[in-house]
């Protein structure tokens, strides 16, 4: 195999309750990469369409999540990248991790498959560094492993894979302001109340039995986030009235995708999400601000091959 | 029915990662209690046995919480109550929330079971709270609805009951110490670094996905807590130790049962159970510290009535 074409798929992280931790595969919504293998040693992005971003290997988050795999599995041949993107940067719902994953997702394979996909998502966590300033695993991780998935702890790393049940649907809009990670991060205190770190990990507890009941009310009542929500909500225009009319029309909960400025709703069944969806850019309608609105299944299986020779 | 008799299971709450939030109910430890429906109202301690403990209503644990369910359901006859302690006041393992779970199941028994388990949790928080300051419900919860339970939310209360697998035991090892559990709470830091407690969370998430998909191995990377048992432990003579005893001889993972001085370990299989007990034993007997252990079974019931006429 010389060449693999594959989809990189968009993910939700965080999950309202499980900040740095959760994060869930989208179906549909997400790039497309091409990885070549070459005679010439090393990394290079040849092509980028979809976004303006850094064509020098070690500024571009897919150059360097690939760097970081080839210094652990040395080769004497090299590969060229080319991104084809329709996540928007700093849209909220993994730009940075799809290109991030897809680069070690594609030189993985065209290795001859060395790494498991929990290996690999260390790896495109060094390209979440470069974008974002933190080497977070809640985008990545589902990205390459699909469905839901838990970062149960960093050092060391282990990635859960969480039942969801097949009904569960997420709903996404994305209002068209640039809000950067790195700011959104800057909103949060090192600190935190004991008493709101408790509601969080009793609503991540419910979250994850929800899931694996399929207990679609219980996931509901546990989409809530006491720590960040109140704190980068403010960077996000209606993001209140947003979540409201989600949930009023039928949403089982609603929160922030990831950094923002994206706000995602779960629901049951896909009718739900798209009633979800359309209330929520109802909202948005009356406010004047453009966005663009996704519905989606979850994915059980993260990055999807489409051709390969 | 005018006498109910019954079994008040010991508890243990937090399993290391979910401070007041999660709890597992014992088997075969714990309590006997007594109720008598009387023609005169009101309520009365009429005996304690194995403890000294206030005889006044309002000054014991159980009479507090039989007097917050009467409060919302009035009768014109009234309870005389017979409380057999076997759980040691100030071990860690639910002593005070026996009582209090004991006194409102046994009320609601003989008024014709009015009040589901869930709603009789509130009223026995009450006696929780007159015991340690806090309205816990992370050993009542357990104790009245069996096997591990996870406090969602405190309000509007929330108890979810979670699945565990059938070979998990519980090791607990008493030193014949006296730490009450306000001196516990005491040492507790009212603002947490985030760091630790995207931890906690993270570990919350995975014990949950362990304890369902009967993943021994997760359940025990998961028996971690970054923020109590740093400050706690230090209370605890030789509390390393006996830790490290237990992990090191099979246990799955093993922390501080509820406030302390109790330390708990689970275990897969009753064997390994008792080995754990016995390791953890040696440690304490060397150090010359009397103490009490148990080895149990996850009680899938909660309390369990003896006799009734």
């Amino acid at each position: 195999m010389k060449t693999i074409r594959f989809f990189c798929p968009a993910t939700i992280a965080n999950l309202s309750c499980g900040f740095d931790v959760l994060g869930l595969c989208l179906d549909k919504v997400g790039d497309e990469m091409i990885v070549h293998k070459t005679s010439q040693p090393g990394v290079r992005i040849t092509k980028i369409t979809g976004a303006e971003l850094p064509m020098e290997t070690e500024n571009n988050v897919a150059g360097v999540a690939a760097l970081s795999l080839l210094q652990q599995w040395k080769t004497d041949y090299g590969f060229d990248i080319e991104i084809h993107k329709r996540i928007k940067a700093g849209s909220g719902i993994g730009s940075s991790a799809a290109s991030a994953a897809g680069a070690v997702f594609g030189i993985n394979a065209l290795l001859g498959s060395p790494f498991e996909a929990a290996e690999l998502v260390k790896f495109a966590m060094q390209g979440e560094k470069l974008a974002g300033g933190s080497a977070h695993a809640d985008n990545v991780a589902p990205a390459l492993l699909g469905g839901i998935t838990l970062i149960r702890s960093y050092n060391p790393l282990d990635i859960i894979r969480i039942e969801s049940p097949v009904e569960l649907y997420a709903a996404v809009i994305h209002p068209q302001i640039e809000l950067k990670t790195s700011d959104s991060r800057s909103v949060l205190k090192q600190q935190v109340p004991l008493k709101s770190a408790i509601m969080q990990w009793g609503n991540v507890g419910g979250l994850v039995a929800g899931l694996y009941t399929s207990d679609y009310d219980l996931i509901g009542r546990s989409l809530q986030d006491h720590i960040v929500e109140p704190l980068r909500s403010v960077l996000i225009p209606g993001f209140h009235e947003v979540k409201n009319a989600a949930i009023s029309n039928g949403a089982l909960g609603a929160g922030i995708s990831g950094a923002g400025p994206s706000v995602f709703a779960l629901c049951k069944g896909k009718q739900s999400a798209e009633i979800a969806a359309a209330a929520m850019g109802v909202v948005l309608d009356q406010m004047d601000l453009p966005y663009e609105t996704h519905v989606s299944a979850i994915n059980p299986n993260g990055i999807k091959i489409l051709s390969q020779e």
